[in-house]
C-alpha cells in the first residue's frame, strides 16, 4: 500500500493496548519516578497542568487530532474508548478553546475512561472536579467549539511536544505528563519498582544528616572539575 | 456635544444597570452555559484566572481605567458603587502590578460590592481568601502602586480583550469570566436557563452509554465529510 | 587581590547571616508588607509561585547559581545550610527542568533550611506538599537533571529579576518573594511593623464606610489633575 | 427592534466611512503621532508587528470576526470593499494560522484595499512583500485554513485589545497601528499636525544640547518630588 | 532485538534519506504550498524564525537531541553530514542558549550541509548572515554551551513540535519550516507542483477583480450556513 | 552612613567610567566574545533585541530606574551623560510602554550618548532608524508615558537579569547585550582579544573539512561518557 500523504480523516479501530498488567504496576508510580527509569524521555511539555489539584490518572492512550476550535473528534473517539483508555488529544494549532466539559466527560467515563489529556482548553471544571474526572490540559476556557472539520482518531500524535501512540500508556499526576510505549511498558514499569525501592533507603540516609556530597561520591568529581572553597 | 477625542480624566455618575431580577437569574448559571446560550460573544481572555479556588462573582459592572503601575482609580471608584456590583478594572498598557488588596476589598465591600475583575495584578491574596472576596485577575504580585495620573471611572472599556460597558453584567467562575450587555440580560438569563435544561437529559443518556454519535446524529455529517474508518 | 572574571566554580563557606532577630520579627509580616516598607525594592518576579497553597517561608539566604538542566551545585549547597536558611537559586540561563525534588528536600530540611526559591522546575510537588516544605519556583518539571557542569554557591546573584546576597532575609507567601538585605533587615522589620499598625485602623474606618478618596484626602489632588465628575 | 444576543452570521453592507480628507491628512503622520494627539487611546496591542520592514498604511475599517482555523470571512469581506480601506480582522479566540496569503491579497488589493490588519497569523511573507501589500499581523504561519463556520462582517470588534467600528481610520507603521474613530478623524488629524509642528521646534533645541530638564521646565516638579543628586 | 527503554546516547551511520530528485523539487515550492499540498502536517511550531530575512534552505535531515545548555552533538552530527543535508535539533527541554555558531557553521558547510533548523538559540547571527548560511531557530543568544552530555543523532525525533526522521526533507523559508517524511517526498513534490500551477490561473481572475466567493462558489454554502446581509 | 532602605529618588552624579582605552577595545569584539571571554557572565535577557538590523553599540553604563508608564527619569539621565555613555534603564515592573522616542534620541546624542539598552518599550523606530541611533529593547510601542514619579539615576541595577553599576562597558549587536563589570574591563578585553585569535586557526581548520570531533579531541570523551555509533 502507497503511504498516504494525508493521515486526517481517519479513525482505527483496532488498537494494540499496552499489556494490562504493566499498566496497572506503573500505575503505582509517580511521573518523575517513570521519566526518570526510562531514561529521561517521553514527557510533555511544562504547561500542561491538572485542573484540580490531586488529579491523577494512567491509562491506555486513544489518541485524537483536533482542528482549532472544532472539536467532533472527541465525540468520535467516545466510541473507540475501551475500559482503561486515556483520551490523548493534539490540535493542528496552538488553541486553547474549551474543547471538552462535564458532558463528554460523563460519556468518556461512562465508556470506561480514566480521564483525559488535552493540548487545549477545557471547561466545566467546577463539575469535572466533583466528578473526580481527571483531566490534564493546557488552559480552562469557557469558550465553546463547532464540529464541522475532520481530524483523526488513533493515530501517532505528538502531543505538547511527546509523540504518543495509540495503546501506549499514559500517567499524569501533580509533577506533569509521562508516555510509556506500549511495548516497554512492562520494562517501564520495573525500572520504575526498582528505582523507587533505591530510593528509600537513600531518603533515609539524607533524613540523617548524610549529605549528597558524600552519598553519592561527588567529591572527587567536583574538585576535577575545578571546584574551589573559599572563606 | 462634540465627541471628545480623550476620554480619560472622566467619571460618569449615573450609570444604567442591568435589570436586578435579570442578574439574579444570571448568578444561577456557569459562565460556560451563559456564554453558550449568547451565541459566542463576550468571555475575557483565559489568562483572568480566580485568585482562590471556588471564587464566583455576578453583578453589574462598575469600569475603571487605570494608568500602568497606579491605582488611583480604583479609590475613585469606590464612590460609585452601589449593592450588587462588581468592579471591572482595564489599563492603558499590559502591567502586574498589585493596585489592589485587603483594603480596597473592605472598602469595597463596605460599599456593597460583589467582587473584582482585574486586567492586572492584586496582592494580599491570604487576606482576600479569608474574606472571601472574589478576584479574578491577570497576575498575582506584592508590587504596590502610586496614585498621581487620571484614568476614567464608567467609559466603556476593554477587558481582557472584551468591551464592557458600565451597567452590563459580569459573571466569573472557574471556567473564566463573562460579559452580558445589560440590554440583553433577561433574555441571556433565559436562554441560559433553557440550555441548562436541555442539558440535564443528555447528561443522563450519556451516563447510560448512548454515544454523542447517535444522539447528536453526528453519523451522517461525518461520513458525508469524508471520515473513514480502518481496522 | 585582582578582582576576577568569573565567578563560576566557587563556594564561600564563611557568609554573614542577617540578625536572627530581624529575621525573626520579618517572619510575622507579609511580603506585600515589607516589599513596601522598604520603598519598594526587592521583590522577585511574580512568575515565581508557591508549588502549594499557602506555603510561606522566612529565612537567611544561601545562594546557587545553576546551570542549565544541571542541579549538582544543589547538592553542594547542602553541606553549607545552617538552621534557618533558605536556598535561593538562579540559573545561568531560563530553564524549567525539574532540579529538585523531596531527596534534597530532605536533605535540606535534614540541614535545617527553611525552604527554596528557584528561577526553575521543581518536581515530587506531591511529596513535598506532605513534607510541608515550601518551595518558590518558575515551573513543574518531572524531568530530572545531570550533575556535569559548575556553579557556585554563595556568591551575589539575580534570581527572578532581584539581587540576592548571600545572608540576605527572604520571605515569600502567596503574593510572592521578596528580598531584604541584611544590613537593613531588623530596620525593614521595623518599618514593617510600623506600616501593619497604621492599616489596622485604616481597615476599620474603611469598613465603616468611609472612602479612601476623604481618608487619604484625594479630593483635592484629583480635581487639580483635571478630574471631572459627569451625570 | 429588539438588540440581538448574537452578532455572528452578519454581514453589513452599508457602513459610514471617516471623511477621505480627514483620512488622506492622517495619512501623514505617524502612529505614535497619532495616538498621542488622541490623548493616549486607541492603540491595538505591540505583539501586532509588520510582516516586512518599513511597512505602512492608513485607510477606513472593513472588520471582520473570524473563527480560530477558519478564514472564510476573509472571502466574504473582499465584496465589501471600497477603494481606500483597510481589513482588520478579529478572531472569537487567540489562533495563529495563515489565515491570508497571496491570493487573497491579490483580490484585496483589485478591489481598492491598502492593506490588512489582523489578530491571527499570515503566510505567503515573501510574495506580500514584493507586491510591497502592507500586513500588521500577529504571527507568521504556513499553516491554512478552512472555511466552515460563520463569523461577522462589518460589526463592531476588538481587535488586539483595541475597539474598532468599521469605516473608523487605522493607521500603522513600525511602532504599531493606531484606531481613529470616524467621528473625531479630522480633529485627530489637526491634533496631529499641531503636534508634529510642536516638535520640530523641541528637537531643534535638543539637537543644540538644551536639556529636556529645563526645556520642559522639570527642576522644580521634580525637587518637590523629592529627588535627591548626591556625588 | 529488544527494544530500548532510552534512546540517548546513540549515533546512526546509515540512514536511509529521501531521493535527490525529489528533493530538488520540493526546493522550487514555498513551504505553504508544500504543507497544504501534504494535507497540512509536518510544520514546525510558528516560533521558529529565520535569523536573517531571506533564509531559506531545503535538503536531507539529520537530525540530533540535544540536553539544555550542551551543544556535544552538534559536533558529533558533523561527521554525519553528507552533501545537501540540513541539520534538525530538538533539546530535552526548553532552552535558547546559544548552541551554534560561526564555527559550527564554517564546519557544517565545509560537509556540504545547506543549513539548520534548531529549537533552541544561536549566535553569531552577523556571521551566520554575512556567510548567508541559514537557520531557522527559536531564539538568538550570545550564551555559549557546554560538552557535558550525551544525547543522539539520527533517532526519530520530535522537534518545535513536528515528528523529523533522518532522511526525511526539511524546507524553510519566510513562512516557517515544514518536515516532508522521505517516503513521500516524490508525491509531496507532484502535488506542491499542481497545487501552484492551479494557483497561478486563480491569481489571474482575482487580479483582475473577481471575487473569491464566486470563483470558489461560496454563496450558496454561506447562505445555507445562515449568512445574513444587512444595510 | 546608615544604609538607606529605599534607594528611589536619588541621582548620582559622579561616577567611575571604566577606563576609555579598555572600552575602545572592547568595542571591537562581539557580544557572544566577550561574554565567552568574561566566564559566562553579564549577558542580558534574550528577549533584549535591536530596533534596527545591524544596530551595535559600546559605551559606559549611566544607569536609570523607571517606573512604569512613566519615562521621567530618562529626561533626568540626559543631564548626566558623557561623551561614550549608554543608557540602561531598567523598571520597577515589566512594562512595554514607550519610554523613549526621537525627541530623547536627539538629546542624548547631543550629549555624547553612544545609545540606549532598556527593559521596556521604545518609539519613533523610522526616526531612531533613520539617524541610526542603536537602541536595544524589549518592545516597540507608540503608547507615551507620564512623568509623575521617581524613579533613579547611576544606582546599582538589574537589566533584563544583569546586574548592572554605573560606568560598566555595555556591548551590543546582533546577538544580544553584555555587560563588563569597570573594573574589569582591560582583562575582558584583552582575553576577547586572545579569543577571537584562537577562533581564527580553527575556523580555517574546519573550513578545510577538519571535524570539530578531532580538533577539540572529543573522541575519547564520548566515548567515555558511553557514546555508541551504530549502522
Amino acid at each position: 500500500m502507497k503511504m498516504s500523504m494525508n493521515n486526517l480523516g481517519i479513525v482505527k479501530r483496532n488498537i494494540v493496548r499496552a499489556d494490562r498488567a504493566a499498566v496497572e504496576k506503573l500505575a503505582r508510580f509517580g511521573v518523575a519516578t517513570i521519566h526518570e527509569a526510562m531514561g529521561g524521555v517521553g514527557l510533555l511539555k511544562t504547561y500542561m497542568r491538572p485542573i484540580y489539584s490531586g488529579a491523577r490518572l494512567c491509562g491506555t492512550a486513544v489518541t485524537v487530532v483536533l482542528q482549532p476550535g472544532d472539536n467532533w473528534m472527541l465525540h468520535v473517539a467516545a466510541e473507540q474508548l475501551k475500559e482503561g483508555d486515556v483520551v490523548v488529544a493534539a490540535c493542528t494549532s496552538d488553541n486553547c478553546d474549551g474543547f471538552f466539559g462535564d458532558l463528554l466527560a460523563t460519556s468518556y467515563r461512562a465508556r470506561g475512561a480514566k480521564g483525559l489529556v488535552i493540548d487545549g482548553g477545557v471547561r466545566d471544571v467546577k463539575d469535572l472536579t466533583t466528578m473526580q474526572f481527571p483531566v490534564f490540559s493546557r488552559a480552562i476556557s469557557a469558550k465553546g467549539t463547532v464540529k464541522a472539520t475532520l481530524g483523526s482518531v488513533n493515530i501517532p500524535i505528538v502531543c505538547a511536544g511527546a509523540p504518543v501512540n495509540p495503546g501506549d500508556v499514559v500517567i499524569a499526576d501533580d509533577d506533569g505528563v509521562v508516555v510509556v510505549p506500549a511495548a516497554i511498558a512492562q520494562q517501564a514499569a520495573d525500572a520504575a519498582e526498582a528505582r523507587e525501592a533505591n530510593e528509600a533507603d537513600k531518603r533515609k540516609r539524607l533524613a540523617a544528616g548524610e549529605l549528597g556530597l558524600d552519598m553519592y561520591k561527588m567529591r572527587e568529581p567536583l574538585e576535577k572539575a575545578g571546584l574551589k572553597y573559599i572563606d
